[in-house]
């Protein structure tokens, strides 16, 4: 493949999705379509990726620093307009430059690919447009193919004779050129049409007119399918989540609702993983074979290690780290914290900025207190070590290994190795104090109730 | 529009629910049936509604208590005699009367006062009745329209030719109708049929045979299902939710998966408010604009600030107030609750009877004691306070604006503004003692293996 | 019916599954493919049931040890093959023989039965083949029935002439055969064929040659579907979920959204039960009449009463009982727990071990510290009595009736009928130290800042 660059379009106003998010920026499986894009470009090892801004323009700014150049559209005159102003950024770049829009995500990277070689081919086209074939062509403009597969014709859709029309091949609207042809070209589109504007699918005929043919490339109609409104972001969400669910069964994970199951681009799965009913990957976790995440379970940014068990009801936030055959149960909160092999932490436990070594056991209802206010602080728990239920462990604290904390114990101290400690203030008992409680408590309800009627 | 009053037929025993509930009293998005129709009705702004009664009287008349008269049909001797049960309660009206069907709750108000209208045109028919293209036209009555579009006649199925059987538009059994025809009408059909009832729609050939012409009006098949089984209860709540969710999507929501989002008839969302997994909204939520509910989160009668950030496994009851940029996290419960601005509470928390001041920050584990078996009683909590966690508030209790409640306190008593409270019982500490408990423990475990063998 | 025994074959590899786990052992709605399968073989009485094992034989054996015999096919030769091994378990047995798959798992009752009985015809087949008709034939082999309805041919689609792989009606590979015949049959079949293998559908040929017809049983192609990969075992799994949320429906539970309902194949739920979004119901639960599942409750080898409100966010687990009119609400977990007649335990609660009496209050934050590392240990609650929020009870203890605890207790030792146990320790208070606190902690962030900046 020669040099490429990538020219994304994405200063659109986005109106439909009625945000003040920029459109290419919301996200579907955590992450936003731009950056989905960007990735499936990235993996083709682009020269340079500069994205047309224009709407929310720092938004975007912000998304791509340091990953791609952006150039400013403004007033916005079109594609073809769009496309010119990157020139100035793709300046001394003399090799392609494929264009792309942002609110089309999922072009995958070989159809890219095969759009890029195909200008390369024999007959050296002018450019290659990218195309489809539409179930209902409805008001797309038509690429109009001759005999020999090349492109005989762009027309609009309202400019478009009852034959045109009858053709389903149509255009998706992206490109690849060789730059210095992209720049020529561009040069000499008119924008005297309806809308005033200067439309990049005009480079064809302007090639035409010199005598030279253009090239199209078909794919899938869902593959170049933009978004632009939630409802088309929902749907295309649905038909990437049910591609991976597909994918991490035929990879040997058992999911026993697929459709309940929402993964994140980048989440991992060993073999043999079950994933219960209602489980949601947030981005950045890998769960290792043999692990089992339970109903109803919530995992970000996590690490499952070989044969854990997770959930049900169990939140695993960035930096939870579950060693070898750990257990998180239900109603815990693990976040910033390392559980090691064996440990278990089964029931409404909070663990912050925490270590908790092998074997160690956290009762019911502990809680790591890591904050005051201002900083956070880190307890460290030594291997086999029983924290008793109901637990306050005031951080920074260290419990030692083999050590045991009472029940219901706020530990503000460090407790050592194989030492018990123990916090209990005195149990003073009442006898019959309950009995009359509820006889007095008795009188006045009923006299309330009196009241009330 | 002329005056009207609508009559509601609910009399019947809803033998297929298999339920001790009222079939009409059976709730979709989180309202009865019968209270959605009448909701329908209540927008046209109706004399009176009368709601007939039969089975279940009982349950019915305490659920339109103070909404509507009801009338006794008994026996039950068709849908012809139930509308009669009507006339005394409607004594004295001189408007129109349009007779509805309980378990048929989805009804527009525009096509009531479609009906209503149609009944006042200049050929002034006798009745107007509602009517549908179906499917699959099967067992309904049909209503056969002559050339000029009016009724020619209506047929029940097991009395129909087979031309009139070809036809496919049905009679929905809704009818609108002048006060003073209905009574007259109703008065002179018969009940000479196989099931010897008095039949609603026989007064349209009764009409006719004084020479007086009906119309019909027609509408979707959707809009008159009528609801007669659990699965046909469950097959409507799931055609009104992808409505409220596309309409959600259309306003600016965007719902990470809208089938797994569930909404009350009620529920408010403001624009770029996101959605995640598997949330439900119980009725009397409003959630403001650029809030976020989280997975897994359940709200009820709650009400959500801008910027608010809600769950994951967050509990919103009724009476939850979260001011703006408020967060509300895992495992968290508010019952009668306010979250002042900006305030947390992140994590397995009870907030109940109980106002929290801006800033406030609410450790893990915290439990408002609001309840003494008997009666219910307040927290306060100031300003910029810091609760510890673990720490248990037991009310009626204040806490002073940017006070402190140190780890795993009960607090008992009011704490100032800048105090801090700190409940600590001795740490006693033991060491070795978990050594030999380990030691002792292992042995008898090992005893007992050994006797199980 | 006469006398029969099962074989059942589950040698195979299960590459496609890519487990460790046979793939027959795979469960669907809480149950293995196989004991789904060997369950509805047991509904008929099996003189005795064989299960024919090579990969993976150590999972079966354990699986099935003490309910089925099991025959080892080493090496595996083809399913004639296969069957033939169960020939010594089966020494001394006359009756009839049915062959069945195990991941061929749902299988019904009545479909064995008429394949049992068709064997005993007035026309005696020598054997039954289990036949459907395939929407999509493609490869499987064809029956061909001659016009008295018997089997003419059994072949395979590669052998087939046009005309034959023409015919829809497809040979699922089950079978019923008297033992005699079968043994007989199976000596006599060859394996000249590709895959050198000995094929169980040869002995219709076989025993064609002798002048002896074979009969065919047609069935639902749905009933006879293998399952070879998860994601037919997901499909497989999704398919048994629609039809048992149907029937609950049927029966007189509503469900919010069916689609979100997971039952186990054991799972009972009484008249009138309500069931929100979200539920999932694992093996052994019985939910009584008007009891109330609310949303995102998982439930397990639980019990539930009449009237009986749980979650939203419970979790019980196996042994869990709920007496009438009892609640269990969020984020609470039970296991081997008892709750009495309208006993409450609304919120953030672990009850584990543990006998509470009818009409006890159980308060938010409670936790039964029933485990000491190596001992579980056992928590009784009164009637009427009243745990106060936040407490610990660290088993054994005993909590008599009418007993109250004070919030943020832990108690060691018995509290007796109406008495109040209070676990105080001193509050301190420390005027001004919050104010000096914060001051000094926004002077330290300050500098950080400073020094990060």
């Amino acid at each position: 493949m020669t040099e490429f660059a990538a020219v994304i379009l994405a200063a659109g106003k986005g109106t439909r999705m009625k945000s003040d998010l920029h459109k290419v920026l919301h996200p579907i499986a955590g992450r936003s379509m731009l950056h989905h894009l960007m990735a499936s470009v990235d993996e083709l090892g682009p020269s340079k990726t500069v994205v047309i801004v224009g709407h929310g323009r720092d938004q975007i700014e912000a998304a791509v620093a340091g990953r791609a150049a952006t150039a400013l559209q403004e007033p916005q005159l079109g594609t073809g307009h769009a496309v010119q102003q990157a020139q100035a950024a793709l300046s001394g770049f003399s090799g392609d430059v494929i264009v792309l829009y942002g609110d089309v995500p999922f072009v995958r990277p070989a159809t890219m690919r095969t759009m890029l070689e195909r200008l390369h081919a024999e007959d050296a086209p002018a450019s290659v447009v990218l195309a489809f074939r539409a179930a209902n062509p409805g008001a797309y403009g038509r690429v109009i193919a001759d005999e020999g597969g090349t492109v005989a014709k762009m027309v609009e859709f309202k400019d478009a004779s009852e034959e045109e029309r009858a053709c389903n091949l149509c255009n998706s609207g992206m490109m690849a050129v060789r730059a210095a042809d992209l720049w020529a070209l561009l040069s000499r589109i008119g924008n005297d049409n309806a809308a005033g504007e200067y439309y990049l699918p005009d480079i064809v005929m302007t090639a035409a007119a010199d005598g030279r043919k253009s090239a199209y490339v078909e794919t899938d109609e869902a593959e170049v399918r933009g978004i632009n409104s939630r409802a088309e972001l929902a749907a295309a969400e649905a038909q990437w989540q049910d591609f991976k669910r597909t994918e991490a069964m035929d990879n040997g994970a058992s999911l026993r609702a697929p459709e309940t199951v929402f993964f994140s681009w980048d989440t991992e799965l060993g073999r043999d993983v079950t994933v219960e009913q209602n489980v949601v990957f947030a981005p950045g976790v890998s769960v290792a074979d043999g692990a089992r995440i339970r109903a109803f379970s919530h995992l970000q940014g996590a690490t499952v290690g070989e044969g854990c068990e997770v959930g049900p009801y169990a939140r695993l936030r960035p930096g939870a780290v579950m060693e070898k055959r750990a257990k998180v149960g239900n109603f815990v909160e693990m976040k910033k914290a390392v559980l090691g092999e064996g440990a278990k932490a089964n029931h409404l436990t909070y663990l912050g900025d925490a270590e908790v070594g092998a074997g160690a056991n956290i009762g019911a209802g502990t809680i790591t207190c890591n904050y005051d206010g201002y900083f956070k602080h880190k307890t460290v728990i030594g291997a086999r070590a029983f924290i008793g239920s109901n637990s306050a462990l005031v951080a920074p604290v260290r419990i030692g290994a083999d050590a045991i904390v009472a029940a219901g114990s706020t530990v503000t101290r460090d407790v050592g190795d194989g030492e018990l400690r123990l916090v209990r203030a005195e149990q003073l008992v009442k006898p019959g104090w309950a009995d009359r409680f509820h006889d007095a408590m008795k009188k006045k309800k009923a006299a309330e109730r009196e009241k009330g009627g």
